[in-house]
């Protein structure tokens, strides 16, 4: 070889790994109009794109996803000759990655919108989270939470309603223009209900415009949503024997996808088959409220109902209301599915050891939330508590939240992912049991004062 | 191409990277003479700053920065035949870097030693957090604060006061020396009060010795001193968007820097000039003590009075003084640079709802504070907690604190770099609301028991 | 060279970079007939240790960890013509890594499992923390927690006792096959009492079965039990300039591993030598229960007594039983070790105070925590709590428990790593006062409540 088949071979090297070399012909021209202005207004999502396995090997561009095909959408407008939306949604989608919509679409995440603001009780918990108080001379109101607030809260995860208000000149780079005035954007919630009727935001997991797989598929990508307290799942996860890999080489590590999502090949036969309905691995639903319980059947959890008529999975005594609930067959599938994720690396003796303690901890924390339970109900009857004026305004209430939402979560999570170190004195056990006795004596506290008082 | 050609190819790239091959010819002599001895005794920084662009690039080395030019120096000393000073200043950066310098110097953290123990307020929390407590007969009293300690503390963040107290005879490598001893180093707070008059450390980003912009723009230099509860920017920002991407993709992802410092190019064109003066792009001080205001002028914050003669921004019923304070034009024109760099990626749809947001978000913390504040107010009126003897030492008063301090705070930032899941259940709306409960309990505990009592 | 050449060249490139190219030959037979298999049903294990060092350079196979030299071991069983074990210990890495092994066997983690669960303190405060709580009439008791819980909660760090009940016959993909049941299985913990008599799990931190000492290095390797509030090294670590080091390169950084275990070369010297034994460099144990002292003579901490009697390494005044603990000289060696791998980048002034500042960090900590069991025990005098029924099950005992667990370790650890920003306001010094001002207020309180009883 001489030196300018070198040379050459090394340019072809390069062009080869080159973003856009050969693609640009194949992209098409309606993309070709919207990226001559976008390049300017909007380039770093042009970059983004540019480098996206979108553009460099499926040729779709902007027209094919923005270019409104159902033009009975209420959100399509016109926009330099074309129709177009903003908001691209799972219908969009699914023109290319038909099954994985279908798959979302049955998700519980993707139904996280209307399960949060449909249950009176969550509602209620909502209301007390994100209201502004008003101290008033015996105790102090809540004065009523706007969309602004609600959108910046809990609806950023779960998803906004996605409503169009009209279109309204704007004055932009290119002149003044008629743009569309959107409620509830952006927001990228895994429950976002979106104007053709669809549910969710695949640019949740898949940023846009890169819509990258790995991203999606790094721990980072889960933690948007999973950090807080109240599903601390990536902390448990990074504390894991899993994370501890993932952090340390970053490649070759078993991710939050891995077992949750992924598709499984062993010796080239796929065992277990990608899904984007997360559900499917498991058996129980560990996110408790306030009790753990086995995974719903339906996505759709409004539809629950206990004795006391509450729209909960379980009664205040910890029994779950099986009706709505898998059954021990349908838990045993899904159990060995994920089984058969961990099979790959542990011996059988190891997971049937390791889902026992989980199934321990389910428990166990379950029955550390009776007895919180236990002790608000006895403060009601007391009467040093009120449960007439809402169920989570009074400290005593909110201890009871705290037992379930965070210390009971963080536990089950921890056991279920092997992240120890934060089932312990991270809203863990320590908080459990320190929380059953904080409880207790400020009951005692308040009989009494109540007696003293007489 | 033939193999000896191929070979010395080869060798020609990597002595085109090697990070000192050409360039020890450029080095001073005087720089020559310090790596002579700090190669045996101190390699490591020898090392970080042979790989430094200072080392590859430029050949300014140990003379360059640490020689005293200005002789008057206080903290100017012999060494080897050199009059050499310990600590580098932003002075002493100037020589290359004056603009950076220069905007540096107008930066609110260029003051935040001042700013913090110059209020008698601050001085007074100061003094409440790193006192040694003593249990007496009847509660307690607080010994004074040694130097070590707030140094350890505080001023670790803050910078501290650097004094030369003289020069001491050292046992070292190279035989007995005379060094000198300096009060307050080791330090590289944002503030430091520096021998030569100077504030700041250029290193508290820019990490000796390699000074490094790369460290420097990466979200992890700025977490040293913004994580905690008080400040929690990076840990929202790790939950937001654009921390996503940076995490799992390190590269072409928005960072602190980008938005807050970075120079902005669109087509080969400046859109937007790097600043050291972060303020530049702030229309808001979220940061409340106790309210979020609009920016003050100066960045010392100590000549601020409000009616009540106390040193803040704010009256304690939420009004802001406006005197010391930017006027709204100057806040469009900072926020107009902000979002030019959102425009970057976004739409003005998407980039106005954000601010609109976050606006809602500032003025419904900031009544959550009143409310907390009228409180506090009516137990010290009520006569259970006692503001004569100081305003941070008793329990009710440190909730006052912690509703903004914490609460409001962590809302805020979360509003304004979109990581929702850390302004909710994590020091968030949750903690801010059930404070107010805590809060209100609290004080109708103590005056039942008062009433009891009679 | 001729085309040709160059493809070889490449190839051979390729073969020398490639995992088990030229190794197989040399993995032993046994190895190979394990492969068979397990390269079907634990293909992720295998993958991993192909592309490790014991893989490709050492030729160190499953057969040469698994396969019982020992045959007296009782967990030694038949499989497919092998008498193996399942659990890999000490004992088994000390046949080629002696001199690792006999470190470790001295340090104090290897201890980890006995010196909690042999504590009849710790023994209660783990039982406090994991028991299943039942309310009662007056109070509540706590039922006797399962193993199940126990390896899932402390002991996951700690290391469980491995004790092996005997064969089972499995089902498993070639066949029905007796394989042992084990207690304590699966763990990793740093303690672990393995069926040998060896103590701990050197796969803790070098991760089976790649068994990297690239991942044992990192300091989240290091996370999985240094990162919840008792011990938040790794939290602390992350915001030191060390970490914002580490974090932003990933190379070239000053490691958890750096300070506490690794070789130091300077210039080609050997100044300080690997340890396995982590205390060697560490001149107090920082870790206080309830106060930091002076580093244990023996790993083996059960063995200490107070004048109470309590297996305690001071007395309740914070006066520490010096006869247990090394004497200044042995502190000043291990001093002297720590400070000359700070030597490396820095320079005496620096080290000095750095040390000075971890000494008043130690000593207002352990009296901060000395006012705490000041007013604990003021609590017992005075009859507003009971330390007869156990010292860990009232409100103020765990606030006790929490003054020294979480703030004052957290605090000395913020000091000795220079991670100030956990040390104030994230369970630091803020907490450590405002802890002081809450048990003070919750007594005061109790008392007067007890007084209007009257």
């Amino acid at each position: 070889m001489n030196i300018s088949n070198f040379i050459m071979l090394f340019l072809a090297i390069l062009l080869f790994f080159s973003p856009y070399g050969f693609a640009e012909g194949k992209i098409s021209k309606e993309t070709q109009t919207c990226l001559g202005c976008h390049e300017i207004v909007t380039p770093g999502i042009v970059k983004d794109w540019k480098n996206s396995t979108h553009s460099i090997k499926s040729y779709v561009g902007c027209a094919e996803c923005h270019i409104t095909k159902n033009t009975s959408r209420p959100d399509s407008y016109e926009h330099n000759g074309f129709r177009i939306h903003t908001i691209v949604t799972p219908y969009d989608c699914a023109r290319c990655h038909p099954e994985e919509a279908e798959q979302y679409s049955k998700n519980l995440m993707a139904y996280a919108y209307g399960n949060l603001v449909n249950n009176k009780l969550y509602r209620d918990l909502m209301n007390t989270i994100n209201g502004v108080y008003k101290i008033e001379k015996k105790g102090y109101s809540i004065k009523s939470v706007t969309p602004l607030t609600e959108e910046d809260s809990c609806l950023s995860c779960h998803g906004t309603r996605i409503e169009i208000e009209g279109l309204k000149n704007k004055e932009t780079y290119f002149g003044n223009m008629k743009l569309p005035v959107i409620k509830g954007w952006p927001n990228t919630g895994v429950g976002r209900i979106n104007p053709d009727g669809s549910k969710g935001s695949c640019s949740a997991c898949h940023t846009r415009h890169s819509f990258s797989t790995d991203i999606a598929r790094t721990p980072e990508s889960c933690s948007r949503c999973h950090k807080g307290p109240d599903v601390p799942a990536y902390k448990v996860y990074s504390v894991s024997k899993h994370g501890k890999i993932y952090h340390s080489r970053k490649q070759n590590a078993p991710t939050c996808a891995t077992c949750h999502i992924s598709q499984i090949n062993v010796n080239g036969q796929v065992i277990l088959k990608r899904t984007h309905q997360v559900s499917d691995r498991l058996p129980h639903r560990l996110f408790g409220v306030p009790y753990a319980t086995a995974h719903p059947k339906s996505p759709d959890t409004t539809i629950a109902r206990n004795k006391a008529g509450l729209p909960l999975f379980s009664e205040l005594t910890g029994q779950p209301v099986t009706e709505y609930l898998i059954d021990e067959n349908e838990q045993k599938v899904r159990l060995n599915r994920m089984k058969s994720v961990c099979s790959i690396c542990h011996a059988t003796s190891f997971i049937d050891r390791h889902f026992e303690r989980l199934d321990e901890s389910i428990k166990t924390t379950n029955e550390m939330t009776v007895q919180a339970t236990k002790l608000l109900l006895s403060a009601w009857e007391k009467g040093v508590a009120n449960n007439k004026d809402g169920l989570f305004n009074e400290t005593i209430e909110n201890l009871w939240v705290e037992q379930w939402l965070f210390y009971a979560n963080s536990v089950r999570l921890a056991s279920a992912m092997g992240g120890a170190d934060l089932g312990v004195f991270e809203n863990g056990r320590w908080n459990l049991s320190r929380n059953i006795q904080k409880m207790s004596d400020w009951i005692k506290f308040l009989e009494r004062q109540k007696k003293n008082r007489k």
